[in-house]
């Protein structure tokens, strides 16, 4: 892809676009997964900017719903949901970096591949939960089993959906928290971006050494909000392209495709992801595009685009992107 | 257009997609502009269903701010911002029925059409407000003229951002509240979704007899949120195509365009506006498109839209959508 | 009570604390109640500062609950609840005055006098609710009466509560909004506080000419948030003495009692109905008591009260207040 | 203390209200003091039900801020603030238990004792924050040093306020994540509740083997909310009796003291937090009380009552609280 060679990451990266090792990150290489993301788990491989990763993922669920008999609350045990491979240390990595890792590719995993899409007591945007805590009776707890492969999402007699794959959940540690694989922040975590693709780079800030590098989470296709909590979740072989970009201080995760730049805010309420994602956009255009602020802040009223990541998890996830047509000199 | 004869308005108008007379609401026959919505004004122009209007709209600002020195803070006083033309009563009209807005074209008014984009102290998504009432100074107070025509908006010497005009603000009449015209709520109002322009048609809730139909607030163009709180904010010459649905009873407006429908909510905190649009799509496909409840609700999670309308308002707007590929039985 | 007369209403009134005449506000006399608060309704009463009003309200279900077999769904029609008596006139108000509505006494009105709770479909603040749309089931609906005199409300066999009477909604006119009186905003409302029964003196903005007072939504009790979304709710006989405070602009409702002053904001989410009560206090001590505004801040911090009016109306209510011993110069 | 006696402490306690050993934990045995919570750091004590400690707290800036002239943004790092003694472990304590923690006394600590309160760029509830992420320039940044002993709060010539001790955070491990000290959660944490204080008995969750509590952030008084985010915050000689009840699985923290029982919840936006509250409080009058879950409900809309703790933190504060004599059969 053309548009890579004037990426962020092909610019500024410590490798430079160039593609060094590749590692396999099995199953059996793996191990234990894990279900936070944090300081305290030990590394499972290290990489050099430059190395391509190809991580056989999970799927949400850990393989535990195998079938749509399967109910979430019988086979699975909370907090133990969301396997995370790695964590993968990036030699040179540290606090005040960034790390980038393009999403090269994403296949779905195994033989006779099948998506599951749940609903879960308590959980999703359109139901009472843990912390919207009404009296309601909880919705129905029901699981789908769904066919998938590369050129579709085989939904229902009635609708295929097209194969959209993105990473659910991708995160460096925090400095000293060590946080659950179902809730994003500013390290990133369970974000659940459709935009977090093949074709996309994500940069995430390095806040301890070797940044540590969690991934999990693969969705062969996702709506905006993720409304009923989960998506296609399926287990995938995705392949990653690592690279370090050295005194790089993100604050929030940030996007970038062929198209767009993005940043990403999560928290509670919606209003406040927002914020924090379009604060994040105008201080960048301000920084390293040559915007002065308030210009950047009016001109993103008018051209800004917003995608809603996650309305159901912890913390909620907004994306804000403005085209990069329009970060032209 | 020909999605316009399979659309909602055209199969279930009274007028099914005839055009009937064509009325001008020119500035002298509108006289006042109005700035709530509600059943306490004088009607201005009486219409039948399949009846064209063509409305000479006021930008948000009145005209009041024609030069990038006119500070908002001194030539406007509040609540008197964002006029609207108006009531325009439909005959038949009753409570329980709807209406439909088909935004026929937009073009910009007068000579030398330019647009406003403003700063307002105590106002916008990344600004101290009067609700999320901090005790941090105003941000600066700027205003910007902007060229416009029919091909772009011509924001800055570096960006020239494509023209697509819109309608912010469109309601019906509550049934007793007057509201200003600056708060959107299950009777319209200003919604500010960029999707509300020229090629849709929006569909408003009835509820006091003849509908009392308010339209005002065009938009040359505007980024999802409206983040700075104003649009490229323009007067406008916008034809709208007038239908009434007989019993179409409906809790929040809904939008139809080529390829999408869409509902609306409105409100605080954001996640609340998102669980009204969603829960009201999830309604409609499973009473007027043959799904089961549950099944809507799991296949959004996979394929729903969502536009941020403002994040501004007194009342923040999501819209939450669904390809109509996606709806056949 | 000797506090009256260092009350602000007593210092500052126009009436300087002196009784006028007293009206009867009857049932027969207001004739039509009201449902929303505006400038569209015609005068009930014209009163002068100082003058008195005994009050006939109507419980916030106008009477139509009589027996717990009277389901709310069954015998009201929204959005005619919470009916309102007045608009009362008060002579020589004008916008940028305040009124001073000092509540004298309250009484349970009629014989054998019952009050009424009940648990209304998609209401109340542990119920998804039309804002919160969840797709949940809806709580049961049910109704409780209880029998209230001026010693006690006998909820149950096993409880009997204080009698704690205070006004639940209190208002002047927004200037161009009419706003249904379920709903708290800056002009007054549906604010639920328990504070504002008999002792306490409410200061209201005016904000068009007479004020046009509403009153009405009269509780035997109520706990902090009216969680369950009603009050014990009741008829009353109320009796207010009513001053006018001319070039005191008021942004928002405040109180006083013998122990407190205190600030009220009313909007979603509710931290930012926190934020507009604690910043209109702050800015109340910096302007009238002498303090610096960063000491009254950071005190506040220290001394500050919060009450939880309604967590359940279309915007939520909080007081902030503050001891009066601290703010002696 | 006689109601001690009918305490859920001392009714349901393993200990049965006996005191067993008493145990210091000074500074020096404390040694490393601990700025997350969680499963990963190393014992520094383990008791026996029953026993007491006497804990020397550090105050939330770790001693650091020496004068007014000491800025927070110069003299602390984040996260490294708020120190925590702990992680105690309670000998038999199992997921599934609770432990109960009565706060016996708190005394200023050192010769000369003084507080600290700060504005803290970014931080605080009316002010733009990380989250809350306006482009608004901060708020000063500002020092107070206030003389503090068992008699009072010298806040300044002007104003005294009362020594009313309380423990800001307070908290057992989550089961696998590790939070940092400034966020309260369902294990407890930074929860700022004024109610904390000698007199009360907390009940936390016990997520782990042993409980692992943490305790620090004593405040010589805070108001509710804590809203410029600081409260008199000082280091201080806690003693507490600590105590283990086996099998009382509880979902959110707990308090109780003479005059009421509290639940306790902390998300955002703070309408979530005072769902929880309430929502638990629902429930627990109907699993251990007696009354019908509806009652329970409806008679707390009369009589419950809120404390805000805190509206800074990461996640916000509630509790809910009834007054123990309505809960006699």
């Amino acid at each position: 892809m053309e548009w890579l060679k004037q990426s962020i990451m092909y610019s500024r990266g410590v490798a430079g676009g160039r593609s060094g090792t590749t590692h396999e990150l099995t199953e059996a290489k793996q191990g234990k997964y894990h279900f936070t993301m944090g300081p305290y788990s030990d590394p499972v491989l290290t990489v050099q900017p430059g190395d391509r990763v190809v991580v056989e993922t999970r799927d949400a669920f850990g393989g535990a719903v195998k079938t749509e008999q399967d109910l979430p609350s019988k086979v699975l045990r909370m907090p133990f949901v969301n396997p995370q491979n790695g964590p993968i240390m990036i030699e040179g990595a540290e606090p005040g970096d960034a790390i980038a890792v393009h999403i090269v590719s994403m296949k779905p995993r195994g033989p006779n591949p099948r998506g599951t899409c749940a609903l879960i007591p308590f959980f999703g945007g359109l139901s009472n939960t843990a912390m919207t805590a009404t009296l309601n009776e909880p919705l129905p707890e029901l699981v789908r089993k769904i066919d998938v492969d590369e050129q579709g999402v085989y939904w229902s007699k009635r609708v295929t959906l097209p194969y959209r794959p993105h990473i659910g959940t991708l995160s460096t540690s925090p400095e000293i928290d060590s946080i659950n694989s179902l809730t994003p922040d500013n390290h990133g975590g369970n974000m659940d971006l459709p935009d977090m693709g093949p074709g996309s780079i994500t940069y995430l800030p390095v806040r301890t050494d070797g940044a540590r590098l969690f991934i999990g989470d693969a969705h062969a296709c996702q709506g905006d909000g993720e409304i009923c909590g989960t998506a296609v979740e399926y287990s995938s072989v995705t392949t990653i392209h690592i690279d370090l970009i050295k005194g790089w201080q993100l604050d929030w995760p940030r996007l970038e495709n062929e198209r767009v730049i993005m940043t990403i805010g999560s928290t509670r309420p919606l209003e406040d992801a927002t914020r924090i994602a379009y604060a994040e956009l105008v201080k960048w255009m301000e920084k390293e595009y040559g915007f002065d602020r308030w210009d950047a802040y009016m001109m993103l009223s008018q051209c800004g685009k917003v995608r809603l990541g996650n309305v159901v998890d912890p913390k909620y996830t907004v994306g804000a992107a403005i085209e990069k047509r329009y970060l032209a000199p």
